[in-house]
């Protein structure tokens, strides 16, 4: 029902609704550094998949709410923490080839992290062939490729990829998009990575075709940033939040508190659907996000370029180091 | 209270709020023609004015659902009506020189509004003096301009159109823009002009200093189309949507009626108030726009760049006739 | 040694060099229409293909030079002659699926023409599986993809469509691309049709994997439109037509005209190769190109976007003739 | 006669032409360190300025070929030397305020140096009026607009300038252009900066309108980096070279180097003239450059966009030294 591709905020959730401390087959683990936080969340068997509503694999937050603030320190060290975080979830030969996918569409600002991402990526897969004096020892195989979304395609962006996945047989594929978020306050400054893949449904643009391990038949590691939140979810919460903040001011009787009482027990599933139908449905999908949007994609995609550019190639990692 | 820059839904919220069938110095004219509806208002006082909190002045208004689905018939009569329309708003000589102005960010899609438009106008006042030779009669002095916004110049501005008109001194400013509107269908199937110029805090940027006659000593038209709902208000106006279908739907006893017609005497302002405060204020402003925003707004920009080009030049206006 | 993607300038060379009035094995038509010329070059034999060093098959050009002044009753024309010189080339069934790939960079203005058109492609595939409501009769099912370039992907983009044809399996592909010409007055008013995919080594970007029914097991039409000259190539034409001007301008005596011979008969291949060496090498391939490149270049694209969308699509033919 | 925008190649022409040691009235200076060259050359009479057909003042250019293969170290310290030789142009009080121009197309690649140079400014003026806590000390007032060009706009470039300059009354004004060199190694990896502002007629477009202390009433710093060879003037140099060449190697008699004097002896002027009359002139002004310009222009400009911030923010100065 809660719209977000944050296996985090999932998580919240479920522990709310349960009323339980913890969910079982699910293993979580915090960190905290200096304006960064790190959350693991390790979802292990099926069943908890199921609860969830995220596929078996484990999942990486990282926080760092004072990106909202231009701050090209805390910018520094969060390329050397998701540098350290994305090399945990995958194994590299010297000699292994590796496939950047930039998904979504580069004329819809908050949809367009991807295929910025990839802009920004040292592609050396083609030097090493074709000009292999122009590039030195530390350089691993990498291409890249944002092929659009199916509104500008007309095919399924996993199509694509499998096609091409097929084609060039890569150790391994890394895909970037936008996500959705719940909270407002996790736009553009929480990353996620995952060694799940990407699935059906999720992000911004719904895209059928999962990209994945059992898909493609090599490892998939997502990585994605929250920037927008669904509409219907955000009033959803809203209007959580506003029922509650009237309880709490209004002065009001015993016949009001158990009347709102009966607004919360209005179930949730029903709630969403009426905003669902009252929100006009000819409009299509709404996205919410922030007027800075353009700032703050420009930011956050330059660190996931930076980050992975350092994990996948030692040189630059190297020289981040020096 | 409800950040609207339609005339059109300013002047419905105050007939719904003051119950009355007219407001005193506001004239209204409604016409239909095949899916285009023309609404003509016609704010005649200051204090009529006030009331509705927009300047004294004319605002057209036409709107055109089916714009939704792509629908080319209906967008080539829409560029006669709005140029029928454009027309009754300004008088120019066979040599008067026009500067349109297009407001807002390139970056950010559902504000790029107005730097489109200005992409797509056919610029003339150069070519008049430096090869008066490759341009016929029939053609008037056109020169345009997409400033920029604030968060990009670090200048109001009105203070750079302010600039360049003083230094240009043309007969007429058009000013096109992308606006705020309340309800999610107008989005992009709206477009309204008026005599009034563009005033301060309206808009998706906070722009303060007016474009209007008054600063700027010739004629200013606004032109624009609603492409983003304000998140606030339009939660506001989905939890009196939900509260309505709730009590529509539910069946509950006398108390809960008692209730709920408790929440609608809750003020406006303090709930708008009351969700402004649970929408995460550190985000900043945040804008609700349909996914499928870039296309939508290819197709209306150049509605309104044809539109123009048409009202500006006779012999584009002739072309379209033959 | 001459750079040229447009079989009509190989031709004229080929005849030039030979000093015959025609080729064995090529024969060729022209037709004029007010101010649009067309020439089909079919190269029959493969002895003949070598002689013009363009593959067998049907070469269709198109030429409009007052396209350079804005005409839009040219275009519109020129719209309609695409159309049908496109459907001479392949032949399709009501339920055909067709994938057009935009080659090329979108970075770079003169070479982003595939990009451009594939922008404007009106995409059905999707549709007609997942809103078949949506889209009525007389449409095909048209996919489209702009890959990007080696440099930006490390991926052949030979590999890429191949990939992606395996998986799709269309009933024709059609690549559009910038061309590079011979001639600086074909540059943005030219367009080359031909039935014979697209080889390596040619256009802006050194493609090295052909992308041809050999290749992909399916039709391959090639559209492009030359929009740069090679700076060597161009160098080479001048210095001819100066020494031309020079001869026939120069009051000078017997032994010039003499030296001028032995200019003249300086091996075209040594003159070129010395005209490479001379422009500096570090710098890598140089392209020529009008200043006015983005304006030319989006009116030419929206021509190609027009004519593939009535050629593809019965419904969109339709529209026009009405 | 020679079309180069770098006060360096008008100065080596002059000195080859004129067969001198040095000119009159042009004071020169030269200084190497680790692959950075910085030539200093001060036109000090206004005759010197006519003879170098560029105005009186100083310029100061930076080389660095080994730019163009990507060396991040090389690059830094390039920030460093610019910011610099920046620093000796002007002098700046703690609260000066400085409008940043942005000459040139952002729609054709190798013109838009200027407005993307201003995307990565860090822009200061209104911050310090509206949101003066989010901003702290050590930065100055910076504005910044690109304006567009004259075939975008309509307006002389100098006519903008001049408009908001007027408003604004800045302390001073920096425009960044791209440039137009002879020699095509200079391309991207060459950097110049004058305190005599740019005139009419140079660059890329062509400007007629002075953007100078003159014009404006405030001191003028213009900063640009080649990244064109007008095609007549490197078709020029090509046939010198190809002449040079041909007698080299040639083994040929006495006539004939008779005759290659005399070609020599063929003015410059008429042969320039020749050339331009066989380049089409309906094509319009024709640009040479490289394929890879895109890269090559993204890295120059954020060297230029780094060292302007550094030199205009005592703060992002100090950031780069620790």
């Amino acid at each position: 029902m809660i719209r977000t591709d944050l296996a985090l905020e999932a998580h919240e959730v479920l522990l709310q609704t349960s009323q339980l401390p913890e969910i079982e087959g699910i293993k979580t683990q915090r960190q905290s550094m200096e304006g960064i936080d790190i959350s693991v969340i390790d979802v292990a068997s099926e069943a908890a998949a199921q609860k969830i509503g995220k596929s078996p694999g484990k999942y990486i937050t990282i926080e760092a709410p004072e990106l909202r603030d231009k701050n090209s320190q805390l910018e520094e060290r969060l390329v050397g923490v998701l540098c350290q975080q994305l090399q945990t979830l995958f194994q590299l030969r010297e000699d292994s080839t590796v496939l950047v996918v930039g998904l979504g569409n580069w004329n819809v600002t908050p949809d367009s992290l991807g295929p910025s991402v990839v802009e920004d990526m040292y592609v050396t897969r083609h030097m090493k062939t074709l000009y292999p004096e122009k590039i030195g020892p530390g350089f691993r195989n990498v291409c890249a490729i944002a092929p659009g979304v199916l509104g500008l395609t007309g095919i399924e962006t996993g199509e694509i990829i499998y096609g091409i996945a097929q084609r060039l047989n890569p150790d391994l594929v890394i895909a970037v998009d936008a996500l959705a978020a719940r909270s407002l306050h996790r736009l553009n400054t929480t990353i996620q990575v995952s060694n799940t893949g990407i699935y059906p449904g999720s992000g911004v643009d719904n895209r059928r075709k999962g990209i994945t391990q059992e898909t493609l038949g090599m490892p998939v590691i997502a990585l994605g940033v929250p920037t927008v939140v669904d509409a219907a979810t955000m009033t959803n919460d809203v209007i959580d939040l506003v029922i509650q903040a009237m309880r709490d001011e209004a002065d009001v009787g015993n016949n009001v508190t158990r009347i709102f009482s009966l607004l919360d027990n209005f179930e949730d599933a029903d709630k969403h659907k009426l905003i669902q139908s009252v929100l006009d449905p000819e409009v299509g999908m709404l996205m919410v996000t922030p007027k800075e949007v353009d700032r703050l994609l420009t930011d956050i995609s330059g660190i996931l370029a930076d980050s992975l550019n350092a994990a996948l190639h030692p040189r630059v990692a190297q020289e981040y180091i020096n």
